[in-house]
């Protein structure tokens, strides 16, 4: 039903679930850092999915210090023409990693979805010239279709998510996070059967799931990594599609995965296969 | 790696997932009535998973007589040795239905496993005499193995679900209840990784899965049957197993139906198929 996902992104993209350790071993973080380029890493801290900017970005700032990166900067986003300011253009311009924090994902959204800091934030990414990351609500506006946000305890049903758009740096996804922990697999599947061109990907707190540029997904942290897949699905009830009622969809694939696994994107399937 | 399921009962058996309607149109109540005989239903109702077995078998009593069963009779079993007595292994051999109630699916096994009224019970559902419907701790028992309780809130682990030994009704399959309302899909994938041989079903509060003598589950009721199919897993990390570090598993696939939906147990495969 789905083609093969292209892999637009050439990364690396790291989509972190929330509560990633800030203070112990910070795998997540020091796995950000390294990637940005270690001790000559320039990064930009984007808070502004938070309701405190100022003492969002400083947190990380303090963080990426005490990791060893070389220079740190918050973009200070807080009004829709702060995304035009030149200044933090050129900040931007040197940055080999962007970390968006967690807030509203709608928040983040509504000030940056339109501006030059966000396309240049992409050619960036795209060209591989600057690492990205983002946590909890910078995690769910990877996808180019956003989970904005949605319930749980219920069979996955149209109403129980809402849907909006997001930044598109790994357009063929839609991300979901907090994912386990605020039990949002039914939320996921509730967007993947609107979308099922897309792949869902649900990230566990102070979890990772880590795009490289050859099209995989690598997995980080303490949690689980879950993938639905609707390639196979041959049979969506659409009537019930708008409505609070159970969706019926079947041959919906599932993978789990944790610490060390890796997924390719192309072949859809986890590698390498370990034959139980 | 799972070879097609046998149809070891030959029903029909209704897998309830608790909170069904008992008040407006009782729908499933009414399937069951239906399916024991209508006016001609001789029901037993096993109320033993309850704390207040006589309150709760009264409750039944009250709708069964109301829906227009013939008879009905509560079969008190509130110690081991009720589970021998000829006046009530007298009753269940003149009924045409039996209903298990919700509770504590653990008690319910305690008082009756090796019981010769679990026995008969079995044969004359088997021999397709007597239809069976259990609800919550009721359906929860139907598997040879059972979930006996779990968590939510985490990714698929062994240490999220503690598996016992149920009835066997439907040895295939295990059972779990309350099941979007309560957020167990986590916990299901967590006792079929440990079981990976069966098929795991996920029933919603006020609906049913109706496993027919001809092999096929059909879905009654306002919420969802959610079917957990390992037969293509690939790969699970069994190293994981016994810890609660998140399980890594992949290629399970999924079938989440609704109302009006049928599921076929031997091509394990919803049917019929509506090519979307």
């Amino acid at each position: 039903m789905s083609p093969a996902l292209s892999s637009t992104s050439n990364g690396p993209i790291m989509a972190i679930g929330g509560a990633e350790d800030k203070i112990r071993d910070r795998w997540i973080l020091q796995a950000f850092c390294q990637q940005a380029g270690g001790n000559s890493a320039v990064i930009s801290v984007i808070p502004s999915a938070s309701r405190e900017p100022e003492a969002m970005g400083q947190v990380y700032k303090d963080i990426f210090i005490e990791l060893g990166a070389k220079e740190i900067h918050v973009l200070l986003v807080t009004e829709s023409h702060h995304g035009e300011d030149p200044q933090l253009l050129a900040q931007l311009a040197q940055s080999t990693g962007v970390f968006l924090s967690g807030g509203d994902q709608l928040r983040l959204c509504t000030l940056l979805a339109e501006s030059s800091l966000m396309k240049q934030l992409r050619q960036q990414v795209w060209q591989g010239s600057t690492a990205l990351a983002g946590t909890s609500a910078g995690a769910a506006v990877l996808g180019l279709d956003m989970i904005a946000c949605g319930g749980s305890g219920e069979a996955p049903n149209s109403a129980l998510v809402d849907l909006s758009t997001g930044f598109g740096f790994i357009p063929e996804v839609i991300v979901d996070q907090h994912f386990y922990n605020r039990n949002r697999l039914a939320r996921l599947i509730s967007a993947i059967a609107a979308h099922p061109d897309k792949l869902g990907i649900g990230v566990d707190e102070d979890t990772c799931a880590l795009f490289d540029a050859n099209g995989q997904i690598h997995v980080l942290g303490k949690g689980a990594v879950t993938i639905v897949d609707p390639a196979d699905v041959k049979y969506i009830n659409h009537v019930k599609i708008g409505s609070s009622e159970p969706l019926s969809i079947s041959n919906l694939k599932l993978h789990v995965l944790s610490q060390g696994d890796c997924y390719n994107l192309q072949t859809r399937q986890v590698q390498p296969l370990n034959i139980i």
